[in-house]
């Protein structure tokens, strides 16, 4: 079953691969008309998952989420899908050239992943969006939602693959699977599946990895930092460490320790800690810290019956505690932050606050996260933030793509070689005399 | 132990990838000196590893290759080591700039991927060359090569730690492990560990593959095929698929089968089959090509005793014989070749043979392999064919490095964004009003 279904999604990858942007392009757009056209079948499907959840006890605010009917959240379902239609064409962009000899062209050309595998959460309209990339890029997916919106996922997936049949992409390009032991056994197809996208809690990532060969993209801990160097602007590192610990603490982005410069702490540390005090947020720090505080008279024994600093041990520099919690400690200077955050952060985003340019460029080019900032929040993690028109996923992997990832991550290259009848041997290193001529052609 | 080793080469790696290409490339030019300084000592160890093969019994060819005294072979270590130090720097380059706002710019840049583990051959002269491409990408790098060199390994160690001891460059972040028990030990160690690259055989390659989460660089096999479209030229057809067969059979680009189109068995396989036996092949053919091959009177008997055309049953269009053999069926036209190609191949390296361009576009965009050729042989695939100036290895991945990788798969990216004190909370999604400018900057 599983083997049938990942042979099919690699049969369709083969066929939607050389399709062109605009046939993509068509099919999104039908897509979209489908779902309009649906609306009521689809909100209905969508009332039945809303029953069941609440006769199952599930908890109001995930309801809500559940809800399709909700404002315009239907509207803005179809209008991501024509927004992602109408990005530009991921798919054929040249990115290297070489001449080898007359007549004899290299080029290194995007392409397709080939078969993804997406499990997602329970949002009913994010199905609409994971189709629209998967197509855009010319993949195959094997999509599994939250079981919570499983008749919502049922009804759209089934309105996509009755409109994929009267375009040029087969319908099998887009499958929906039901339930975990389906996932457990695709996870197996790796002789078909080239991509396992997991969107969801940092345990089911961690469990994806440890149960397929296939390459994963996805999001392990968030654990950021940010470090304030003792020349910065007391008020610019305040505003930021609020920001970016307390904007939405649930967040990935949400930085979890804070660095200050040991020469910083009387003069930055009370002001910053005020703030975050303020902004509701516990401080767990080391006695250092604990010291500089008392001494410029922060209350550190409760502030409103609340503990507001407490001790931080060593493990609290490497937790993610997506809560009003941050941990502090001194650093002597910009080389011991760096050295910090690359031995405890989860190579996320980390963010230095200074007016040197020179201690500025140390920490970027030395800090080894997939987002390296100077007097930015750390919120501006975000592929929508950075201008990627949509969001694949956030990846913390070291290889292929890091960070927010947009549809270029759903892609990869191949070398489009260009000859006129050339064998090896005629060439030197494969028995020949010839040269190459290595010359880059300009693309 | 090993989390030791790795935890050493994590730190280094923290080092390391802050340096400038200057610093790296002289630290490349100090490690030829000493190189070049230590010829004796280096040749002394060689000859402890030749002795030790002798007694063995290791096989001569073999022992041919661990011979680091034969020819020019040392100079050319030497030489290779400042070939890499003066490739052009991967790192740093910008590849994306957005402007988000004003004073809040965003540039993804490409930086070191962190710590390699490489396992490779037993060639003496490689350890140099794996040294110099994770030093110039700035790499830490776990080295780990075949028994039969062990000594020689050790003394070219040796030399390059006690030579950038006196650079910039952390000693660890080069160090040689010994024993297959410490490999797998270090395959545990994701945590440190960023990226492994095997350089050997296929089965080396799927046992890593098997038993670590850590991500894998390797070519696992090398299943090539040609497509003769019956517009081809039939003579270029025939040179193009001897040269693909036969110019290294043992190489993973060399083609293992050969796919005609059926309006050309009368016009093109003759020729090409004939070409293919004097050049010492063996065709295995399906029943088609077998009824094709007798009615123009190949002698599909026996040559001089030696039987040239045997039967093909399905699983030999999935082999890679890495010998003189060759297995033939017809298809319809390029689509149906398309599918074979795509369900059967290794998705390494694929060619077609046709004077039609619209035809060789077809094939180029269908064939989902990392390389994809048109009237050119399969034997290009290659690093320095390709004009890399040199390869780390073959990659059958479909994501991050495909085909012939350069020092540029040992590069990911991050992403810098130096902003003036910006928080999201002013902006749209965030809370705010701000809308992002999202401005391509020129780079």
């Amino acid at each position: 079953m599983a083997e049938e279904i990942a042979r099919t999604a690699s049969l369709s990858s083969s066929a939607i691969r050389s399709l062109s942007n605009d046939a993509r392009v068509t099919a999104l757009n039908r897509i979209a008309d489908a779902l309009r056209a649906g609306k009521d079948q689809i909100l209905t499907a969508n009332r039945t998952d809303l029953e069941i959840a609440e006769k199952t006890g599930v908890a109001t605010p995930l309801i809500k989420r559940l809800d399709l009917s909700k404002g315009d959240k239907f509207d803005t379902m179809v209008q991501g899908v024509l927004d992602v239609a109408n990005l530009p064409d991921p798919i054929g962009k040249v990115t290297f050239a070489n001449k080898l000899d007359d007549g004899l062209d290299l080029y290194r050309v995007t392409c397709p992943i080939g078969v993804l595998l997406v499990i997602f959460e329970s949002r009913p309209e994010v199905i609409a969006n994971i189709t629209a990339l998967a197509i855009k890029s010319g993949n195959a997916v094997i999509l599994k939602g939250g079981k919570e919106s499983f008749h919502s996922f049922a009804a759209i997936s089934n309105i996509v693959r009755d409109t994929l049949a009267k375009t040029d992409i087969p319908s099998g390009a887009v499958q929906l699977i039901e339930s975990r032991q389906e996932v457990s056994d695709l996870l197996k197809q790796d002789q078909y599946i080239d991509l396992v996208v997991p969107r969801g809690s940092n345990e089911l990532v961690r469990s994806i990895k440890d149960n397929t060969k296939i390459p994963v993209l996805g999001h392990a801990d968030g654990i950021c930092s940010l470090y304030i160097n003792a020349d910065a602007d007391v008020s610019m590192a305040a505003r930021l460490a609020v920001d970016s610990k307390t904007n939405y603490v649930a967040a990935c982005n949400a930085i979890e320790s804070l660095l200050v410069q040991r020469s910083g702490l009387e003069s930055h540390l009370p002001a910053v800690a005020k703030a975050l005090i303020a902004a509701g947020v516990t401080l767990k720090v080391t006695p250092e810290i604990a010291t500089a505080l008392d001494a410029v008279g922060v209350d550190t024994g409760g502030q409103e019956g609340r503990r507001v600093v407490v001790p931080a041990d060593e493990q609290d520099f490497a937790t993610e505690f997506l809560s009003l919690t941050i941990a502090v400690r001194a650093v002597s200077d910009v080389d011991e932050a760096i050295r910090h955050i690359n031995t405890h952060s989860s190579k996320h985003t980390d963010t230095i606050v200074t007016s040197s340019q020179a201690v500025a460029e140390k920490f970027l080019n030395g800090v080894d996260s997939s987002g390296v900032f100077w007097n930015a929040s750390t919120r501006f993690a975000d592929g929508f933030r950075y201008g990627f028109g949509t969001e694949v996923g956030i990846s913390t992997s070291k290889i292929h793509a890091r960070g927010p990832v947009g549809l270029e991550g759903l892609t990869c290259y191949q070398y489009q070689l260009r000859g006129s009848g050339q064998i090896a041997a005629d060439y030197v290193g494969a028995g020949g005399q010839k040269e190459f001529l290595h010359e880059q052609i300009n693309i």
